[in-house]
């Protein structure tokens, strides 16, 4: 395989060849970030930035966005792993549950996957390659550069596959008869499709006016989806074993307690916009990363994980020789203590 | 194969070849640390260096840092595996401890291969691709690079993640009553959470002012959890069956003599900068890092597999039938050995 030449003009005017190894896909690419071959980092004109991506990043706040995406990148491989393995712990009709939550936490791994990929990807770390003085990593600045980009495309994909999946975990655990649960359905997918599919016009653009009406209209199915989710999760509380009934509580204020950091995340390039200072263009970015990815990891894992134990409590319920085999005291006993 | 080829504008203005060899998809980015195009390093104020990473390492030390690392990953890797075939060998109420050790052990695998590709990428030798001579490999010097740097935050997102995780399987191990269970965790998964938390500003500050200010109160809820758990440990001493109580009195052992690793790690260089020689700059990042490996070891592989035995001798003592399938003497015969 013949190598790709290009020239470029030495500050001294004078040509040298100076041959690089073939990079790999997993290195930055080489963007030739030397002395004599720098080129600008991507210029920051006042607000043409599509999606608020920040066009620099101090050390400090690349490791904050570049920890939390592989935290939450962790958490979801591990959950979904976690779900699938304990299958045997709950009764055959709760696996569907299960199943379906793993399927979840597994795409959001994916996403996030591609994700931390595509950030480390998109900056590069000035005089990248150049040995560090005693300063160290300290003083580093990263740059947006010309390439693939960082991509917040993934989020919106991953939501538009996985909160549908949610809504139906939701439904499957409480296993309500079959006609109210279609009938749930189909009032939750397509307002949840609703959801996403407003929501990213407004992301995308960097006029806060757009960003405010796609935001309004997006509210409006989220708003529908947690009224209908809250209400029938209330409603179901008395059909459900008294054991049960605190985590299915519990599920019901993680629910309106993670589904809020979304609005927020999405409106801090607006409050930046008003000129509150602190989430002013790089602190909005790492801001709205930190909010979205542990939001997710609050949807997804720890939702997950409750719709498990909901699974298993219900196992326990329903049948006292499952109980007894997971070595469970008997339900008269567990509800005295 | 020929490489990449790119011609760029020497200082001195004269057109010089200098072939590297084509190198791997696995090897540090080509950021041209060739002699040729070499800069000075970055400034070098004193001090300043985030998380006192060594901006130089011999070849020793490379090799050092490199091997613990993977080492690590291995052991990681492999627990978890083994913890995980291993389910069909305990009784169904002990296999959820197993399940948790196993996603421990899985969640460090994964911050292990982080943090190892994290150190090979940040450290570059100098003269990088260039063919050596009769010294071979011995004479290396490793320069810390601009780039992503060496991430020691992957330590913390695990730590964040696993130690509660530990704190959930030693008591599912202990199979308490269900309301002592959830009091222990209702109070140790908080002090976790908060001596990591507390402890990360201490890692990050180049001031050992600060270091031993965040370190002390993150020895608070450090010594608490170790109180809580031994004494409960202690504790339940007398309500495991007799075969089990050498293993419950190591478990505790271990607890003690691995988690009192990880505060002597993060205290290297604090000794650095009280001039003990011996943990100057390289010294105390390769001993931090090796401390720290160690310990993540003993604390996650080791502690996971007497959990296994636990669960195991647990399970003979509550059936005899489990026993005798899996070849076990009958208890009477156990207790007598």
């Amino acid at each position: 395989m013949a190598g790709l030449c290009t020239q470029v003009g030495g500050r001294h005017g004078v040509g040298r060849h100076v041959h690089h190894p073939v990079v790999s896909r997993r290195s930055p690419p080489p963007h030739g970030f030397s002395p004599v071959d720098r080129v600008a980092p991507l210029t920051s004109k006042r607000k043409g930035n599509a999606m608020q991506v920040a066009t620099e990043l101090s050390y400090a706040s690349f490791q904050t966005v570049y920890n939390v995406l592989s935290f939450a990148l962790a958490s979801m491989i591990f959950t979904a792993l976690f779900l699938l393995i304990s299958q045997g712990r709950v009764l055959p009709r709760y696996r569907n549950a299960l199943v379906v939550s793993a399927t979840v936490c597994g795409i959001a791994a994916y996403h996030y996957f591609r994700i931390f990929d595509s950030f480390r990807d998109a900056y590069i770390a000035g005089g990248a390659g150049q040995p560090l003085g005693a300063d160290g990593l300290g003083g580093l600045t990263y740059a947006l550069v010309a390439g693939d980009g960082f991509n917040e495309g993934y989020r919106y994909v991953d939501w538009l596959l996985t909160v549908p999946l949610l809504l139906f975990e939701t439904i499957a655990v409480l296993a309500l008869a079959r006609s109210d649960a279609r009938s749930l359905l189909n009032r939750l997918i397509p307002a949840s499709v609703l959801m996403i599919v407003l929501g990213y016009p407004g992301e995308i653009s960097s006029d806060v006016t757009a960003k405010l009406v796609w935001g309004t209209l997006s509210t409006i199915p989220f708003i529908y989806i947690l009224y209908v989710l809250f209400a029938e999760l209330s409603k179901s509380l008395d059909r459900q074993p008294a054991g049960v009934r605190g985590s299915v509580g519990r599920l019901r204020i993680l629910l309106i307690a993670t589904w809020g950091v979304y609005p927020i995340s999405y409106l801090f390039p607006v409050l930046d916009s008003f000129g509150l200072a602190w989430f002013g263009g790089e602190e909005s970015f790492v801001l709205r990363q930190v909010g979205y990815s542990i939001a997710d990891v609050l949807a997804k894992c720890l939702y997950g994980l409750v719709i498990y134990k909901i699974a298993r409590l219900k196992s326990f319920a329903d049948s006292a020789d499952f109980a007894a085999s997971e070595g469970e005291a008997p339900s008269s006993e567990k509800q005295a203590a």
